[in-house]
């Protein structure tokens, strides 16, 4: 069948990818044109979701003024749930479903956007809460239609949320976390203000740092979108559909950012230059895993972050392990295994990360000595940024393991969505290995 | 004001720029998808727009059967003008209104695409053609509200027309090239298949390889988005913002793409590697042009191209200079004199389009060596290719001078693009050099 681009055509393979861009402006003092796009969007009345933290700090005095200034009433929900829940969805669906809003605008890191997602949705479109939410846990039941406009405007340099259609939460009757993932729910317009990030807490930085890391090196290293079963109409292509081109390119960039900058933006809030990258790393991260989607680091994450609850990272303010922490800590044990599935990939991944290829432990030709190359970097970046040293750090034993060997493997969404299939037993070795990262 | 992600910070400029990609889906097979796409979309009656000599390829028939297929009625209308006029653009838009069509497809390169943009726009919201036309030919008025569906497929590798908001049209009236330019023409879809260009002869592959190199070099040394006046209002933001973050990414991929394949793709037909490179090079070129805008070789090809119609290049069914050879013929000369406002610039462009740096005649340092370097690099390039050797070659000699420098300098919205301001006694200059190009 040949290769198109670099990419292996086979047959009953799929040999097309979509690119779906969002709409975004990104620049120091985009913020404060918020009240000027809502109006452009035919906005009224509008709810502004955010934390009971953010609710005190500058981004939002931003936006709700230049929201008012424009002549909009404006309702704040300051009630979101930092890692939502069913339940906190919900109670922001109610807010959405009685305030009578025709615009939504989310000023938040990744728990806030994904909230007002979920509340303009259900507002929208009244249903169980399970109607939407991915299978199996849920009934993945489409959007059945249009819905209102949505600002997002990140005050976190990582979630990405605001370039994607995913909201994420914990699944409490399943003890599980999972999401709702539809284009329909991918916001009407990013405002991505670098400005907003400037008084986040050196801990806060890292984490949601390694987020964007976690964006782009597993989108870059996701099962190719021409290794995925041909589907059967176009409309049936997942928004997850594995690396492409297109979310290469996104990679690629948001590789050689967060190489470069990640350390140095989490050591020194006076450093704009690497908070402005960092900015502008996390929306290339969000384009590109909106559009290849992430796989095992993430499928460990969801794993590492229900079962514990009393680790404290510096900077948060309440125990609970950052997604930003959980995403990296399997990081490191995941690629070393998984590397040779594309060697030549793998390597070029850490190059862009600013590792050394001289380093290579053994002959270029050995993929395990990339996979260590890979790993080895990934933990020095950890370690040098103030990161737990695996999971270990954050309360996880060896009596742990088959346990999140099995939440990992309920991820089926982002484990197909790896470059070779995972079975528990390896699992349960991954996340041994991870219990230290150095 | 400090800079942001390397670019200046200027007081009363603009500090944020804007994303809006298309919706694109690329790959070899993608246009036999369109019938379901379109029936997504809610098509009902679908008008189907080409030129005569499509009409009875491949490309079209590919795309009637699969919209069949789904079921869709479909009216064909092939009197699309190659190098579109006022008149005929009216022409396709009586057919558009008198139609009852709920759907438009074009199946076709730049002037097919750009034909069924303006159809679509008088048939929605009829007024004379002047009315939505770019001032200072026409009143510039804003489209009036949403427009239907337009799944747009290339057939060249080159236009890009498929990713932007543009559609360019030859002004009789004023015997000047001018344009409508609105986000709402953007197509709701692009399909993008190499495939398509398969049966593609020689000359059309190397003309419209040279408009996608236009494409990027331009975008990627326009004037930068913070050096504009700051705007009014967001909405303000002009589409062609000038050069950033964003437009720099798919430069780049698309510079590296041309210099390593547009004269393979253009010798040999066979080779699907290279054609399929210039494709996905065209469709970046496509999204950095929509999101940057093209300046002055874009200008002086509007004057170069509606002077004279008596050159022939080979491959084409008429004589005319062809956009994709009008663009590049004064490229050499405009290089040459622009790269000393941004010498690293144009060495990085020189080098990702394969020009060898130790070839620089001078000290790197020396401007002049830079635009010596990239302009000379060019020439071979378009030497290699079989392009004309300049704009001698297509009929032009001194006494033209002046009026291709008029001509230009009518272009204001290029030309405002351009890094510097360009006076007409240089410009007459520039043609004067252009003249010959090796």
């Amino acid at each position: 069948m040949g290769s198109c681009l670099g990419y292996a055509l086979l047959d009953g393979c799929d040999a097309a990818f979509s690119i779906d861009a969002s709409s975004v402006t990104f620049g120091r003092g985009a913020l404060s044109e918020i009240g000027e796009h809502a109006r452009a969007l035919g906005a009224r009345r509008v709810a502004l979701f955010t934390d009971r933290t953010l609710a005190a700090l500058p981004p939002v005095d931003t936006a709700r003024r230049a929201l008012l200034a424009a002549g909009l009433d404006v309702a704040v929900y300051d009630d979101v749930r930092v890692e939502p829940t069913d339940a906190s969805f919900l109670d922001a669906a109610a807010f959405a479903r009685e305030g009578g809003f025709d615009t939504y605008v989310s000023v938040g890191g990744g728990s806030v956007i994904d909230t007002c997602k979920a509340a303009l949705l259900y507002a929208t479109y009244p249903a169980d809460l399970a109607a939407y939410v991915n299978r199996p846990l849920g009934e993945g039941r489409p959007v059945p239609g249009p819905l209102p406009p949505h600002l997002a405007c990140p005050t976190t340099t990582g979630t990405g949320s605001e370039c994607t259609g995913i909201a994420i939460f914990d699944f409490r009757a399943h003890h599980a976390k999972t999401g709702i993932a539809s284009r329909a729910l991918r916001p009407t317009l990013a405002l991505v203000d670098p400005t907003a990030a400037a008084s986040l807490p050196a801990g806060v930085v890292a984490a949601s740092g390694f987020d964007v890391l976690s964006h782009a090196l597993e989108s870059f290293t996701a099962r190719p979108f021409s290794a995925r079963a041909r589907p059967d109409s176009p409309r049936a292509r997942p928004m997850s559909q594995g690396r492409n081109p297109w979310s290469d390119l996104g990679c690629r960039e948001a590789l050689r950012l967060t190489g470069r900058y990640l350390v140095r933006a989490a050591r020194d809030a006076a450093d704009t230059e690497a908070r402005d990258a960092m900015a502008w790393a996390a929306t290339l991260a969000g384009i590109a895993f909106g559009n290849a989607g992430v796989h095992l680091p993430h499928a460990m994450s969801y794993a590492l972050s229900g079962l514990r609850h009393d680790f404290h990272m510096p900077g948060y303010p309440a125990p609970f392990v950052p997604h930003g922490v959980a995403v990296i800590l399997g990081a490191p044990a995941a690629f070393r295994a998984l590397a040779a599935t594309d060697p030549a990939r793998h390597l070029e991944a850490a190059t862009l990360l600013g590792a050394d290829p001289a380093d290579l432990r053994a002959s270029a030709a050995d993929p395990r000595a990339i996979g260590d190359l890979l790993a080895d970097h990934l933990a020095r970046m950890m370690q040098d940024a103030g990161l737990p040293n695996g999971a270990s750090a954050v309360g996880y034993g060896e009596p742990d393991l088959r346990d999140l060997a099995a939440g990992t493997l309920a991820q089926a969404r982002l484990i197909d969505n790896a470059p070779r299939p995972i079975a528990e037993d390896e699992l349960t070795a991954l996340f041994r290995s991870a219990l230290t990262c150095w």
